[in-house]
């Protein structure tokens, strides 16, 4: 399948910067074979106008619980402590397999919208998840998470179960899915889990994808326990020696940071949850500064409440503008690198995030035919300050059409909205106090 | 002409917070004359299926600056001194009054089509501004920039000029326009300009809009030259004796807080201006404690860059729960209060902003029928943190039916597109430097 998109303005986030105004994007198969002028000898199947679009590379969400958009709106205004406990626990604790997967279905529809291209999940039963990424054609970095207290069977595995799933779906979907394995955090995993689960993905070629130091609180109590920071305890029981996604990681002392940039590690970051929990912004300038690959995720539905990376894309740099006193940090096209190749280098799709011939053809058309994305100063600065999630007007995962126009190509949209909303009120109807009662 | 909107959720915003699921909302003419159930023995001209739609007040836009809508990202990444004095200021320099217009009129279609009913503008060339408003459908308050410096001919008024702008335009457009005047602010306006100003705006019975404190510099720069704080001379130039609209006012000691609710001053918050800036917080708790009517602003699109006040809801919580480190505060529907009744009050519509039978009919519909918005366990936390203004599919203004799915009523978008990106590249064209030579 070869597609030609003519007379589009393009953000190609390449080494330079480079953007260009009214030029040609050719897509052959799985890639793009041509940026700015299209050779005389291509002849499309298809050909888009992208005349008032932009063309920049897809969204990789760095890390999220997709299934969690059933929890949207069910735990607000709440401190991470009480939000987690009296809220998001007993909620999930009602989510089976179905749920998991009406759950990521509606995720996938939410973020194929919004111009995201692949996601990086963490959570449970996730076959269910792994059938909706394989459906949907975007892509996914899939980890099932791990709890490393013998409780593990009671969420759908323990780690035999997920190393399972793991070999069972890496590299699945013609390469669209990689699996990772899920050590939930160090504070909720006791090091000699973390060392096992270490050596395992070491052993088999994973990575590893688990939150870390989310408030100064777990930093405290991780030194009592084990008279390390978090971080610090990753590189001594070798989470650290793998490709690992730190998600959060806000609370760190340089020593922390010289350890994940020396790894390798990439640290997720997800400022709507950072601000609606109030756990603080983090310093994303200073993890940069050091070498570290910062990825931007959007977090759960629970904590953010939206998939749409777009807005992830526009908070990033606000937030830490405002959090660094500093109007410079973040500029230009950073926000965008950090939402797309940056991402896709930590999920394994390491070629992606860039519009160049030879490239993946994970990219997204914005329709700038609207009042707020007028006048065109600065493609760039619409781009992360103006335009919205809505303003997507294509997906194209792998040169595969996702979404063109408000339709999504893969997938039954209505229907799935209605199993959701139905998915949800079973959530919310089933006995809660019987299940944490059951739990405890 | 009477409307039925049937089968609809709403979000009423009185003072108990009733939402109601499935109901009707009646209007007559410019009034909501029912919400729940429509009397039997209303008749209506137009019925709207407002399944799956939710129904919400209008959004009151607090502070703003329309026409700078043609500088969207001209002055990207710099802080506040540089951002006006080598940026915006010399792109102002070259707005006219087609300029202002042009841009005005691009701002209307961007409020509009994100649920945006009035908007209080400071700027200049004002009459073409409250052209737009008249011809758009919107209601506004509008006020003639002033410096006090003598320079205020070159901006096109002198202070006669701007009161005899408010005297012909307050009230008009059957009421929807209120005119007040507009001292930029105490850093600009010398004290004594400050006294006649206030004056005046007394004996004509107009309100004020100023900008206050916008920095920790503004303020030591006040005590130095005047001893006191600029919330204090205010009040000592008797600014504060009629009805003020401060806008930003992010640095303020207790008294100064105490000044202020003692007046009955408006503090308009403008969140995504003070983070693009890194201009600060601000604490709007402490605002609200003390009884200051607190609303909500977009800014002008040189510092934001849109004027969607859907993001600016979603903005105003999450900053101040990240700035007190209290996942509690602005919680529930207060962003939605700050955002359509404070605002109102603000501007001289007292009784918008709310949903009951005898109040203005200022309204909006959101589409819910969005993954994004399902499920609905919390429709109002679904509104605050996860619907877009472009979920908007219908707003009213007095009765009148403005936007309907995609398509602006009252303006012509496609015309408008076009004039402001030409207006904003005559703005570039001109060239800036003599412009600046000339006024320096």
């Amino acid at each position: 399948m070869k597609t030609l998109i003519k007379d589009v303005d393009i953000v190609t986030l390449d080494e330079k910067g480079t953007v260009i105004r009214g030029g040609a994007l050719a897509i052959d198969g799985a890639h793009i074979v041509a940026v700015g002028e299209a050779p005389v000898e291509f002849v499309p199947d298809t050909t888009i106008d992208g005349t008032n679009h932009v063309a920049v590379p897809g969204f990789f969400n760095a890390h999220c619980h997709a299934s969690m958009s059933l929890v949207r709106g069910y735990a607000e205004d709440l401190p991470l402590d009480r939000w987690f406990n009296e809220r998001v626990w007993v909620a999930e604790s009602a989510l089976g397999p179905e749920e998991v997967r009406a759950g990521a279905l509606l995720a996938a529809c939410e973020m194929i919208r919004s111009g995201t291209v692949a996601f990086n999940d963490h959570y449970f039963y996730m076959d269910h998840v792994a059938e909706v990424v394989e459906a949907s054609g975007m892509r996914a970095s899939l980890t099932w998470c791990q709890f490393g207290l013998g409780a593990d069977k009671e969420v759908g595995a323990d780690l035999e179960g997920a190393l399972a799933f793991a070999e069972r779906w890496n590299g699945k979907a013609d390469g669209r899915i990689r699996a990772m394995l899920g050590p939930h955090s160090p504070y909720v995993c006791p090091p000699a889990f973390l060392r096992e689960i270490a050596a395992l993905a070491k052993e088999k070629g994973l990575g590893l994808h688990i939150h870390i130091a989310e408030s100064e609180e777990q930093v405290s109590r991780s030194l009592a326990a084990h008279g390390v920071t978090p971080a610090r305890l990753l590189e001594e029981t070798g989470v650290l020696d793998v490709p690992t996604i730190a998600a959060h990681a806000l609370y760190l002392s340089d020593d922390d940071v010289a350890i994940l940039a020396r790894h390798g590690t990439t640290v997720a970051y997800c400022p709507i949850t950072y601000m609606k929990l109030a756990m603080g912004p983090g310093d994303v300038p200073r993890l940069l500064r050091a070498g570290v690959n910062v990825a931007l995720g959007t977090d759960g539905p629970a904590s953010n409440n939206d998939m749409d990376m777009k807005e992830a894309v526009r908070f990033l740099p606000l937030l830490q503008k405002l959090a660094c006193r500093d109007a410079e940090v973040i500029a230009g096209d950073a926000s965008l690198r950090i939402a797309t190749q940056a991402g896709a280098r930590a999920m394994g799709f390491s070629k992606a995030g860039v519009l160049e011939a030879g490239r993946p053809a994970d990219l997204v058309l914005f329709d700038f035919d609207k009042p707020h994305l007028v006048p065109r100063h600065d493609l760039v600065a619409n781009l992360v300050h103006a335009a919205k999630g809505s303003d997507v007007s294509h997906v194209f995962v792998a040169g595969n059409l996702l979404y063109a126009n408000g339709t999504i190509l893969t997938l039954d949209e209505e229907k799935i909205r209605a199993e959701a909303e139905r998915a949800a009120f079973r959530m919310v109807s089933r006995d809660l106090t019987v299940l944490r009662e059951y739990q405890s």
